[in-house]
């Protein structure tokens, strides 16, 4: 590891804007900002995916790889990523920091609490949370209605025990009432952080969220609970973004992480726009498949910031074609070449979607160990037969050697004449009702979307308080175009069920709840955080 | 303010053994250990108070001014204390980190959240209780009785609603059981973070932990839950000791914050250890009055890490003289002789008790505006009636230069020629009921001790798991040297109350529980956080 003094130095970062965390870590100073505003932007590459795999299908590695390519190349290129939650890096995933030759470093400390930002956010939504019990507990001046508080509480861990609380309980505690936790990524306050662009738009969104209704059915807000500024103060080291690198010394800002169902899934705008000042090419992810992440980076975080991408990377893997093709997770390791062609409706679906952006597309095919040379010669010729530049990519092996071919062809693709005609898919104009119906049939190609009587009354809802210019957040199985995860490949025809619509007005969003979206995951029952070790010099393994 | 750099450098530290959080604060890296740990220690100072007013009586103010003194006065002395919880700052008492021109900076940073430790000690807290309750989910081969949970989950804010919940409600989330929350500084991760000696040492003590009981009543710890590597693992840098300054530039090593009444209110031996290589003096704090801070100091956080205190400064003030007088706190600022003289009983039995542990005492007495000078004289003679040195501390109006009859006094004490023969008011080998007793005789003066039927319950346990050798750690109101709050002054012949006794194996010693103790302080009708302001840059104002 390179000092991270260094690693911005190179990058064209005076110590002087550092704020360091340690010698690995550091958040950039506002003042960077006022240097670099002026500047031009870079060009904006998204690292989506195909329909996934139980076990991922290597985008935050991929996204790595590629920027340490870029580089590699001569090509002064900067990724973005989303910080790791500490919940599932102790329950079922492990760390999020890539693998292989592309990770970034200080991979231990990056999961585990890096700058403490996502604390900061666990801090902000439970003083929330404790002002809102306490204004009822010290008289209820704003007339809350006990039973229609929809902030919870939250906290970085996979807790199931926590979903579903009573809290209240005892002489002088406060209102026995119905409650639980949702693990902080989940947190409104996440994706406000995520999508703000400075600190005065921060305390904007943060008083707009809403966070019940009183007796009359009227909204209450944060600002009417008095805990705006708080919050505020609590957040303003987090608001910074987080500087670190590759294992080849490729500068990443890793700033920000929401949900990718209730939320957008993408790392920070306010980390993308200084990436973009400081490189030619920022290469970033967004969560889930493209059906989600994709469709959400456009129509929200694209949108709400002015930005506009130039490509997107499509990862692809031979397991994951063969699973979208009906291959059972216990068997993707075996070759199954009509499986594999099958699953090819779910890549090319894909392709398709993202073109509707305006946004040309470049499939990386992320190579494991087991793949037969026929089966990626099979994805490589239907990409062909498509239309659509792909390449091999072996990032995980031979870091940025292993990217090269994917580098090159996302120099051609940013290099083409023709302008990226961006856009995103629906104005903003539309109803709630015709904004869903929208990305229903023109991406996940479902035949109608059937409100459920909770929707209904959450539509009255939107009706009466006028909030139809609000963008929809799309909460649905990251496994299918449906909401059945077990509806694999290029589904058509189906109705997609809306069970609830919730409210994030600090984010500027509808969440649009269709199956059973959990937002506090259990641990397994062999949690990642039994396999974890540490030394006596502090040295931490097993967290990979 | 300087570069913590700077002030690190003129402490002798070099700046490869410092791991910066920002530019003014840092985490001492076990490297300097290696180099310092063969020098001599210095002298070590601890400053406690008499009972106080609910307004407090400005110990952390007077170690700081002290320190500050000491320096300018030329003798090389660090300040070490604990650090701030960000939920009491946010409710009820605003900030921890003195006042006037007695403080340590940046006062901000540090009130929030710092370096992170409590994060870390939440996060580790935590994740224990989520492994508990899974593995009672996935199968409960331990046998663990739902019923005899000791281990509750904690967060680091003011919230009554969260002190007694039910967990668990709902399919597929567990037992539903009966839980609930306590503040962080409360969990007994933070009083085994602040009495480790290195991380092996955190390791075995978190190991020790005692979570519950089986069906059979045998206890079950955090060791065999599975999650004492991954709780090292995330405290792997709350363990390193913490440096700032004070506004005149003396090194503070600010590390750990464990409650006063559970645990034993003292900032960690490890940052404690790391001052006494650091400086000729150094001046430390614990929690609330002598009677509690300063037995516990003596007899856990000193004999545990085999430190020898040199001397007590012992803080006074004319308004909780006169509150022990019997004054009541709305007239404090009204001068009362009679209830001055009445209320120096209070003080004199601090001063007698201090002294049964060998240890020389020096009386301070903060000094506030509306203090009459006949009023501070009134202090000055009964001192000199006890042959106690004293002085007038005027560190919050003044700094150093109203510190320096302090520092002088100090000095004199420290020099004396006749040795310092500290040593902890009970042995080890006593049992539990009789180590209450001394403490209760000698230190409160009550007659004696009446064991509630759940506290002889615990006695019972304690027997059977031949637990007699840990230490106690009374938890009592810090406003009486009895169990009853407004019997102030110098009471004597009451009976004290134990209610029950927890085991806080990691730690090392049983926690007395007399009178009604909150280990989940509640928000005031105006909580601290509604006066906090941010402005554009990010300047925090209204958080003091």
């Amino acid at each position: 590891m390179r000092l991270i003094t260094e690693v911005a130095s190179a990058a064209g970062i005076k110590e002087e804007h550092l704020e360091l965390y340690g010698k690995y870590k550091s958040k950039l100073a506002p003042s960077l900002w006022a240097e670099l505003k002026h500047q031009p932007d870079g060009k904006l590459v998204l690292v989506t995916a195909m329909n996934p795999t139980p076990a991922g299908e290597g985008k935050t590695l991929t996204t790595i790889g590629l920027a340490q390519a870029m580089n590699a190349a001569g090509v002064r290129t900067v990724a973005a990523l989303r910080e790791p939650s500490l919940g599932p890096c102790l329950g079922m995933k492990g760390g999020a920091t890539g693998g292989g030759k592309a990770q970034i470093v200080p991979a231990d400390e990056i999961n585990l609490h890096f700058t403490g930002d996502i604390h900061a956010v666990t801090s902000a939504h439970n003083l929330l949370s404790a002002m809102i019990d306490n204004h009822m507990f010290q008289g209820n001046s704003l007339g809350l209605d006990p039973q229609r508080i929809v902030w919870k509480r939250v906290m970085d861990m996979n807790d199931r025990s926590l979903r579903n609380i009573v809290t209240g309980i005892g002489d002088g505690n406060g209102t026995v009432r119905e409650s639980g936790f949702q693990i902080t990524t989940a947190s409104e306050i996440m994706a406000v952080l995520c999508l703000c662009s400075d600190l005065a738009d921060l305390k904007q969104r943060l008083s707009r969220i809403l966070v019940g209704y009183d007796h009359a059915g009227q909204p209450v807000t944060a600002q009417a609970i008095g805990a705006v500024e708080a919050m505020t103060a609590l957040l303003k080291e987090a608001v910074k973004p987080n500087l670190v690198q590759t294992l080849e010394g490729t500068p990443v800002i890793v700033h920000g992480g929401p949900f990718a169902n209730i939320a957008h899934g993408c790392s920070s705008v306010i980390g993308t726009r200084y990436a973009l000042k400081l490189g030619d090419v920022v290469v970033t992810e967004a969560g889930f498949g493209a059906d989600l992440g994709a469709e959400k980076f456009m129509d929200i975080k694209c949108r709400q910031a002015g930005l506009a991408p130039s490509a997107a990377v499509l990862v692809v893997t031979v397991k994951s074609l063969k699973y979208n093709g009906g291959v059972r997770k216990e068997e993707l390791h075996q070759g199954n070449q009509p499986a594999l062609l099958s699953g090819l409706s779910n890549m090319e679906r894909h392709i398709e979607n993202l073109r509707k952006f305006g946004v040309p597309v470049l499939v990386a095919l992320n190579h494991f160990e087991g793949d037969a040379p026929a089966e990626v010669n099979e994805v490589l010729e239907a990409c062909g037969r498509l239309g659509v530049p792909a390449a091999v990519s072996k990032v995980w092996a031979e870091g940025s050697a292993g990217g090269q071919e994917l580098a090159k062809e996302l120099m051609k693709l940013l290099d083409r004449e023709e302008p990226v005609q961006y856009a995103p898919l629906y104005e903003d104009h539309l109803d709630i009702p015709s904004k869903i119906n929208r990305i229903v049939t023109e991406i996940y190609r479902g035949a109608g979307v059937a409100f459920s009587p909770a929707a209904k009354r959450s539509l009255a809802i939107i009706d009466r308080l006028g909030l139809h210019h609000l963008q929809v957040c799309m909460a649905k199985t990251p496994y299918s175009f449906s909401d059945q995860p077990r509806l694999l490949g290029a589904p058509e025809g189906f109705t997609m069920g809306v069970r609830d619509i919730t409210l994030s007005l600090g984010a500027g969003f509808a969440v649009v709840i269709t199956g059973n979206i959990v937002t506090m995951p259990g641990l397994p029952a062999k949690p990642a955080a039994e396999g974890i070790l540490v030394d006596e010099d502090g040295v931490i393994s097993g967290l990979e």
